[in-house]
């Protein structure tokens, strides 16, 4: 591609409502455009990275046997309504009425429309397993869009779903997905982790997220020193402290505690480390009769709402008591509970349980308990895993300790189960001729969303770094003064010629403009390599290379530049 | 692609409510399957003809010059307003509340979206002239969506916009896109005939629309003889017939004629060829004061709706005036109208203002005159090509003769001139620091319906003909019994092994399914190529080629098979 033909769009200031860094560079160097809130313009730049993301899902898709078909955007309501989710989806689905007042759905997955195909469409075990993947537009309406391509509304997906007769069927796929997911991403030159994740709304039995590597991401992930466990923060167990719990050392005693509320007032006043401390968080309850259930943990950790939920008895969704009801109920604020003589039921999390000689409130406002002990003092009947887990906790596998860090997800896999097959009634002949529902896996990939988590993990000052797979252009070839020697054109124009035939992607920045405006461009570009032909060099017989993250350019003996960069850049790349 | 492990959806009944031959012909060769009205499902082996479509049209659009780039199918409702066509639009235009109660819509296309970018992008003549495109899936709200995908409510199409500093940047991309759609065309192995037509509601100077030609088409098109020109029937021109009209040798009679009130009625009952009878049209004014306007034209002619809708006093759109208001402003009924003593005002065709001695209604019910001629017995004040022109009817340019057929439009290439620049205030400046409003084209691919265009016209009883660029798979491995012999199926494999590195898009139908199921399922498909691996095939050291179109097989050395399918298959095909 010649630059003089081409939409440079890069801008010199960073646009004023882009927060993050992939929408800010993706804007300036003119990849994508807003068109309104979550709405955005792919511009040709930005497209062609996008499309070489595209093409590496795709080819790895098809590598795994999975077959590449095409479903509508739009969907009746009826399918959505005959699985439960018409009514259970909320705002995020758009809804829409056609002309004749008919109800649809621009689809933001499509479990529906694919179980609704192949039970329609298949009959026997015989044709199974059979994975069905598209690679589509769908829309999300976020209720505050925002990171640019990162949460748009319209975005661009990968989505396959598979089927099988049986559940050992169904698992053989999920790790040949989870390895197709791992070629994906290594193809796209991403530092990444698959991580255990909970199955959450969806369902199902299992499920791992993809993450990118980056710390602007938006999700905490976990993985043992030894490598081999890795899960996303809501995902990942607290092991039980190992262990006796200690004997009790101190008595128990009341003391005055005036205006300190918080752990960290507690731990200030009373001289007493915030690993010796509890907190009581109270909760609702899913019991009629008991309202309110308090939860215990350590006052240096964090609950973790996922994992309460799934506790009995505490109510879906997570929803914490208010002040007038905790008043109520134990007769003073949330500053001063405690689970000593607490008239709620008390769920206890491991780590707390493990606990001697620790202060509490006393349920008494501006007093709290020191030198409690379990069991000696308040009886301890259920203990959970309540927390989130933190940096140094040993590892659930027993594979070393558990690391921090965070990602973006991009990449999402699930085995569904029967959630959708059975409400929707998809069923096959088994070998014996009996009707079976078909067990079902689905996979998502985020492309356009690689695209920004790519750049959230290589930048720099001056602009985007692409992984070579993905950059939109992998040489650029710089004229300087070309409109005063016909020679510097000719010798870069065979250049560009050469690297077109050798299956490169060059880009001639043959524009009129001075050599720093043009290295700059090509820095926020993120063109991973750039070979100057000038003047000066030819009369010396040489380009000038420098790849986009070395610290010095190279005079390059014009002969050798082909034969250099053909070694230099990998295949495909 | 091996058929096993492929969805093969083959229905051997024609579905009921398909009433054209690529509808059946999709949903039966498993290419397709309906989600809901006007929403298709695209099967792995239809996507497969789609993605060729949607390849060659890329390639050819970017060997153009023009500049893919990808804009979101949600279109905030503030842009369609700025254009004025929120309210022109109407039911067709997919209109969409999100969460906050915003109006957007699912765009039907993107002038809008594409105008605002490039007003905001482009500042100076020296970016022009820039043309961008891209493929993108649709939404046309379709009252009555029907025909598969030929008229689709979802579908995919090529759109692109060309902006220009004045009209002879314009005429040259038009002319660039010209070509650039025949070369697309030829490349899709269609029959088609790029035709001038009439630019319509979008507005602008020129415009060509391209046919794929099929009986079954929706659209009459005309075209010369001497071959040079052609164009849709809405288009072309009639010309005034040649010569002097002939000179009166009747007189003006009346005569009763009861009951016969067309003009089929009236050429029997007076033993008149209907060349020699007038119709009488009367249509809706434009003018206040004389609300009906009268249009003449010879009786075995029709009216073209296009062109009167364009003459200076009739009303548009084009309204026929009712029983009740002809009579009460002529006092007779619509089967004994005529120009002869009209209270309103008469436009009469250019073929009717040369007939002489020429019968027509009279003005008084159950009555006509015969030997009527004008400037004699009628004044012949305005004269206009009012009608549709007709086989043998002489070319507008000189060229022979006009000839018709039916098409089906796949491509329409239009000068839009201003009107999008103009309401949207999109400028740029020129060499002299001026700000000029944009020229603009654009250039649009119905890229699914060439799909079923395709099948509409190359299809026999037997299933559809593909044309080899773009045939789902090029060639098909048909194994006979291999369950039984693993020779036969070691055979396949290497043939198909063979073609794949060939670069071919081979097919390996290697189901335990009986050779006629077979056969006819890769006709039905339209698979161009077929070669048979059987037992007795190779006991003979042969393989059995048929091509899809050949009344005969033959056999081939094995060793000859290859090199034979090489030379017989052009490249990308």
């Amino acid at each position: 591609m010649r630059a003089s033909r081409y939409l440079i769009a890069t801008l010199k200031e960073t646009p004023a409502d882009a927060e993050i860094i992939s929408h800010q560079l993706m804007l300036r160097a003119g990849m994508i455009r807003k068109l309104a809130a979550g709405l955005y313009t792919w511009l040709p730049m930005g497209l062609r990275v996008l499309r070489k993301v595209e093409r590496i899902v795709r080819e790895e898709m098809d590598r795994s046997g999975a077959q590449e078909l095409l479903m509508s955007a739009v969907q009746p309501a009826e399918l959505w309504q005959e699985s439960g989710r018409w009514d259970e989806y909320g705002d995020e689905l758009l809804r829409i009425k056609d002309r004749h007042e008919r109800d649809f759905c621009y689809g933001p997955t499509h479990e529906e429309v694919i179980t609704d195909l192949i039970r329609n469409e298949l009959k026997s075990y015989k044709e199974l397993p059979a994975n069905f993947y598209q690679i589509q537009t769908k829309f999300r309406d976020e209720r505050r869009p925002r990171f640019g391509v990162m949460r748009a509304r319209e975005f661009l997906m990968k989505d396959a779903y598979s089927f099988h007769p049986d559940d050992a069927s169904l698992d053989d796929m999920y790790q040949v997905m989870h390895d197709t997911y791992c070629r994906i991403f290594d193809r796209l030159g991403l530092d990444y982790r698959p991580v255990q994740a909970d199955s959450g709304a969806i369902g199902g039995s299992a499920s791992h997220e993809f993450h990118v590597l980056a710390d602007s991401g938006e999700d905490e992930i976990t993985f043992s020193s030894g490598g081999r466990y890795a899960a996303n923060i809501e995902k990942a167990e607290a092991l039980a402290p190992t262990g006796e719990r200690p004997a009790p050392t101190e008595s128990m005693t009341e003391v005055d505690t005036p205006g300190q509320r918080t752990i960290a007032d507690i731990s200030e006043f009373l001289h007493v480390d915030v690993t010796r401390t509890v907190k009581t968080l109270v909760v609702k309850s899913d019991d009629e009769d008991n309202p309110l259930v308090a939860l215990i943990l350590r006052g240096d950790h964090e609950l973790n709402d996922v994992k309460a939920e799934k506790v009995d008895g505490i109510a879906e969704p997570l929803t914490m008591a208010t002040e007038e009801e905790i008043r109520a109920a134990v007769g003073c604020g949330t500053g001063s509970i405690g689970p000593v003589r607490l008239p709620i039921p008390v769920i206890v999390d491991r780590s707390a349980a493990h606990l001697a000689d620790f202060v509490c409130g006393a349920n008494r406002d501006d007093a709290h308990l020191t030198g409690v002990n379990w069991e000696r003092d308040v009886r301890l009947d259920r203990v959970e895993d309540l927390r989130n887990v933190v940096a140094g906790d040993p590892s659930p596998d027993g594979d070393g300790t558990l690391e921090m860090c965070r990602g973006i997800e991009v990449g999402h896999i699930f085995k569904l189960g029967r959630k959708y097959s059975e409400a929707m009634n998809a069923t096959v002949l088994d070998e014996n001729g009996k009707s079976v529902t078909l067990a079902m896996g689905c996979y998502g990939i985020g492309v356009s969303r690689i695209v920004a988590a790519a750049i959230e993990q290589n930048h720099d000052d001056r602009g985007i770094i692409w992984p070579g797979s993905i950059a939109p252009f992998n040489v650029a070839i710089v004229t300087l003064n070309a409109h005063k020697s016909p020679e510097v054109m000719e010798a870069a124009e065979k250049l560009y010629d050469q690297l077109r035939q050798a299956g490169f992607d060059p880009f001639l920045d043959d524009r009129k403009e001075r050599p720093g405006v043009k290295f700059a461009d090509l820095e926020l570009m993120g063109i991973p390599h750039r070979v100057v032909v000038s003047d000066r060099g030819l009369q010396a017989g040489t380009f000038e290379y420098k790849g986009r993250q070395d610290a010095e350019k190279q005079d390059l003996p014009v002969d050798e530049v082909l034969p250099f960069l053909i070694n230099t850049i990998p295949v495909n790349h």
